[in-house]
């Protein structure tokens, strides 16, 4: 376990039981806790075992909070394509959160309206790392990565129906971008765009040493 | 036949002999006539029966004319988001054209440069139908659709590589857009778009007989 | 919001409380409404907030009417297959008729029994535009685009099973047709196809302005 | 090897010594031999051989003819969509033909212009198996299941590009027809057509003997 | 409607008054009727409104018999891979039967166990028809056309897990077959098997009248 | 590099120089060397720099021997479906031989005539491993299997056209088998199927030391 | 059925009383007698006509324990990459268990944290076989492939979730591999790399007797 | 353009007489120029118009320098599976190193061998960000993510056969990695990764800056 991250449990798919077990262990050491994709259930599972922990309910996530992180100077802007694209971009945006970042959230900005994407050009040009989140057709990454010059992490989500195959029609956007400086996660992987803007953002904070 | 169309064959996959056979017999009749996936051999070939044949070559169209069309009020506007896709482009342009519409031509617009393609809005606007031809990602057919609104055709293109698929990533965009009043076509299918543009153009130069 | 157009908001995979909360706001503007994928619990949230709201059931589609639009002269036919594609096809049609079209149902006339389709080549051709739904093979939109000569708009509906592939079936075929002049949406784009042929059908009543 | 019925040997992907072997075993039997997928190079080699050996080029098949059948009272129409499936069909007609089938051919009759096929509704009557070739989406199999009340052997060919996926569109179109009593082979399977389509047409010569 | 055929619905995805109002005008005219897919509620519905009602559960038919057909002198043999084929191959079995065929039964002689399919030839050998019903790797379809000389029509099944992908394994081992004589149905589509067997059957009942 | 085991280097893709070098350093040690998917070009450089090469032309190896192992007492059959699968049966029946075993080889028994095949069964027995190879519909390795009771390694090849997807059929007929006891290995990975086999041949030399 | 093997019964897909009359024919029998995927109704129900029935409920297996088996000198080593692939796990060992094997447990030493596996690397070099179970990019088989040189049994499972696409993900690192020596089974198919490595550690165990 | 950085021209799929109409544009402004996916012949038609211009034959690159930039102190390093993954990484490595970065090469250390990988930690320490380059089953990205806590980009190539289906197999790994901190790119887009990877080093530059 890297000092200063917070011990992580992916909850999709494991019993309550089990998910208490590790967190106990987890309670162990001195870490914060982040249980993503996390139920009311498991949520008030844990409650049971510790007096910390929290519920970001829209997120998914139970944060087990056991020592403050600086934030940093440098911003995490996430953006979304729609409204359903939401959960997916609070993953992202909470997991961030947890790791001591900064974040700015730019939500509903699609292109179907890129108007409202472009009025916030300035809040884009301010970012250090952007996470672009957006199902259906996700073009937001290609715009988003066209118009900036800092990283962008897309995050291809399940939304949309048809031929969107569940992601797989924003997830081959995405990959095929035209615009440079994107790197893709897996479809709905929030937490992991989240964990990856941390990593790059934190260089930043940094700054030379390595 | 409806009357006043061109007579078309597609030659991709036919021997000149049979291509050759099949305008012998159109030129029987008074309509122009138009040959799509043309090599410069096909062309070679009908200027020994006719001499009216006129080549296209990026377009690899062949077009016999034998009446003039006048040419429609109404504009179809034809726009590219890469200069790989130029040549479906122009099969769409040079189809209408030949069809009889006034055809306005936009390339290299894509969204990795958002900025070109606002900057021509105008004439975004002032077109009837607009034909959005892209590969990679597709996501032309997106913003444009976002910001017009009239028809647009959609033409994924095979331009592209690794996870485009042969364009399946940006037919698949196409078909997902959340902007509404994109209509798509088959990969790289130039014709077919210029065909459907077309009719919908002779819509508005009919107005309300039909 | 383009003036004269409706406000539209589609329901799938929203909660109510948010969908009540944006069509509040819809309704302080003077525009229709148009709720799509909407559940009769839906409907009644809708209700509680105005009086003003219909019901398409089979549509799945709510209406908040606050004009009137006069009805176009051009005529929008929706064809189906089946059955089965008939919800697909009233989210269509009324969709059309919402935008203020004229629209004639040509339900079940599916390729199986093509004598019936034959039957009515008359209604077929005195559209304006067409509208073809179909699942399983899709075949219809290829049969009527070959006996008219106005656009097609075809929809694949995710009606069949097996090497159906949820309407995967029907969308290549549709992309592949072998007729001129047809525009394909995404898999049960119902309203996608009402919206586009709109679109059409409107620059005929507007003739050569634009 | 059952008796009557030719010896076969599938040419594609052999080398010409190792056809010319297999043939010479087979010339030591009093069987026709039926060689498919032979290119004018293995034609060559065969006659080199026997002077019996006769080439269908456009069916890429070399017969060598031992002894004649009687030819069916029953017939096997083959049809095809467009004349780049043509090759197929004569694949299908020359092995239905060595097999002592009598066959009508009817080709060209695709769906982008149904009139050409209901014009010959009478021979298509007259059929006790029909073969029905298509490629691009591959209609032609419903339309005709649809007019027909005899069994159809449909053959997708891997004619057309883009989202035709080299044959997938007609295969699937073909597999998901509404129309009943309709079996499909593998894309471009001309010869399995061919013999299952004499396999039946044999039921009818021997009538209820089996 | 051809004449002696009963009439059919298939009763997937509708609704049951809809059902119910198909099946009362079938009711009106004095063919056979035949409700595939039909669930109990289905039939409970039927019986409502007919004495003659009949249900096949593992089939999910519902029969209404209105007038006996004489059965065929040949034979339909059904074969299955496993037990959990059943449901389908009853689908083809009573489908046939009720069309007026003389059908036998021979289920679970997949090829794990090659033995039991071997040890059955003769039964294999009488029949003019044969309908090989398989999921998981769908190689039965394969041996049995290896082993007899009368057509057989394959029906890949959805059973199986994982890579299987629903059926798409042993549709393509179908599909595939280097046997020859084999024409295949959609995935689960005992219906559409036992309709064209039944075609098959009864051109050797009506001999060489066509 | 395990002691006794050959090095081995794979050539497919590699430039001549670049292969020449990597035998070069294998030279100075004292292990066979096995380069796999080597053309004849590669052969004559690897002869230049060496007197010990030996070129298997079918199996498309290069072997180099330095030292000679011990055959073993237990049999590796390698099984083809037809003639077409015998290249990469010899990569396999090659790589098993260079690796110290003794090979059976039964070429195409493949199930489209399973008698040849059951006529071997003999032999079947006998082996310790049995390798199956087979292209189109790959049912061969589902067949073995029920048949014998030692491992069975199958070899899915691209052999076939059409729906068999280069190779995709029989892969997912051979992972999908009911036949228990088989492993599957890439599509026509000749090479690793040889390994394995070779693997599992030398426990039962081992006996119960490991 | 082979002699010394337990005979098996694959549940899912099937009805209880259907499972029950299986398992009771078995009974008639002396053998031993494995469940699988049996969930714990079908457990309360063989409990009812057998006393010898234990339920194994993580792998889902119902044991019928009726003779001992010696147990294996020959070691099988069950790894998995995380713990949500535990279950399947845990089919493959009960099974090898059932069967006669002398089992190893290492699980939840995925490639995220390799240095859990190369701490347990002795354990690893042991084993006579491993069998590799992992989800989501499945590289575990990968890399105990590269570390040991004895056969691995990779399963891939379906935990995961987006372009996991339900375990293809995990197949396909599988199939790849560049590690050689590996042998694949389905997805999820605990059971059938238990019988595998069953069958290969049996060999072991005979010795150089066949 | 952004200032400092370098004008990108892609040639795969462009005329030579195109490309050096772009680049003579390009040399007006007084940016370095970077031309990938660039033949010999690309690389013969630019000199003549340049004196500056120069070769990475290995990674298809032509670069004309016209200013010198400052190399960063934060290294990047590049790390493939194999040999034959080399053309891509050099196109990842001489992207970044034009761009004005730091780059370190550790070749050939895939997973197969993982000890070459784990003997090089203190490399992969140092670094700032990791361009993981791999084909076949692409698991490299997995593991380096695994031992490093910097930022991962995973480039997947289409080097492999069979089952690789091109590249997918290795895409798919990387996008359900386990280890956290990896963005994937498209299919053999080394520049795409060498760009991205660049523009996070530069975070590292520029410390608190933005
Ligand atoms: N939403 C998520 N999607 C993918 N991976 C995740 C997610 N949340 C957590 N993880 C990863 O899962 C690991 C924990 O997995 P586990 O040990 O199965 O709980 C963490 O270290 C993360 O790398
Ligand atoms: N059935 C539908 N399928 C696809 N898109 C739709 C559908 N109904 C509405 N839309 C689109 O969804 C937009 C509204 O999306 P939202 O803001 O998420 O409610 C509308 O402007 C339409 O373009
Ligand atoms: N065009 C074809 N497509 C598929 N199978 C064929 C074709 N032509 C011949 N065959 C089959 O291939 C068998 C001969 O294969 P072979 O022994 O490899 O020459 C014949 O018995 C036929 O079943
Ligand atoms: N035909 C083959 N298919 C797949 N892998 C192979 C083949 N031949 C050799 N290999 C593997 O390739 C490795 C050598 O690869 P390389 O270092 O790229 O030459 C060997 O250790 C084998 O594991
Ligand atoms: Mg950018
Ligand atoms: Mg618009
Ligand atoms: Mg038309
Ligand atoms: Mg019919
Ligand atoms: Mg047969
Ligand atoms: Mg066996
Ligand atoms: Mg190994
Ligand atoms: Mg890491």
């Amino acid at each position: 376990i890297r000092t200063g991250y917070p011990e992580v449990i992916f909850c999709q798919g494991k019993r309550i039981e089990h998910i208490v077990g590790i967190v106990q262990k987890m309670l162990q050491r001195e870490n914060n806790i982040l249980a993503t994709r996390a139920t009311p259930e498991v949520y008030e599972a844990i409650k049971e075992i510790t007096n910390d922990a929290e519920y970001y309910e829209l997120a998914r996530i139970v944060v087990v909070k056991r020592r403050e992180l600086e934030k940093t100077k440098g911003i995490i802007l996430v953006a979304t394509g729609g409204t359903a694209d939401i959960p997916i971009a609070e993953e992202a945006a909470v997991t961030a959160e947890v790791l001591g970042n900064t974040v700015d959230r730019l939500y509903d900005v699609g292109v179907a309206g890129i108007h409202r994407l472009l009025m916030n050009s300035e809040r884009l040009m301010r970012a250090r790392v952007i996470i672009a989140v957006a199902g259906m057709e996700g073009a937001l990454a290609s715009v988003i990565g066209g118009l900036v010059d800092c990283p962008v992490i897309a995050v291809p989500t399940s939304v949309g129906y048809g031929s969107n195959f569940n992601g797989l029609s924003a997830l081959l956007t995405m990959l095929n971008s035209c615009a440079s400086g994107i790197g893709v996660v897996n479809i709905d992987n929030g937490f992991g765009a989240g964990y990856l803007a941390s990593m790059i953002n934190k260089i930043g904070e940094r700054g030379q040493e390595r």
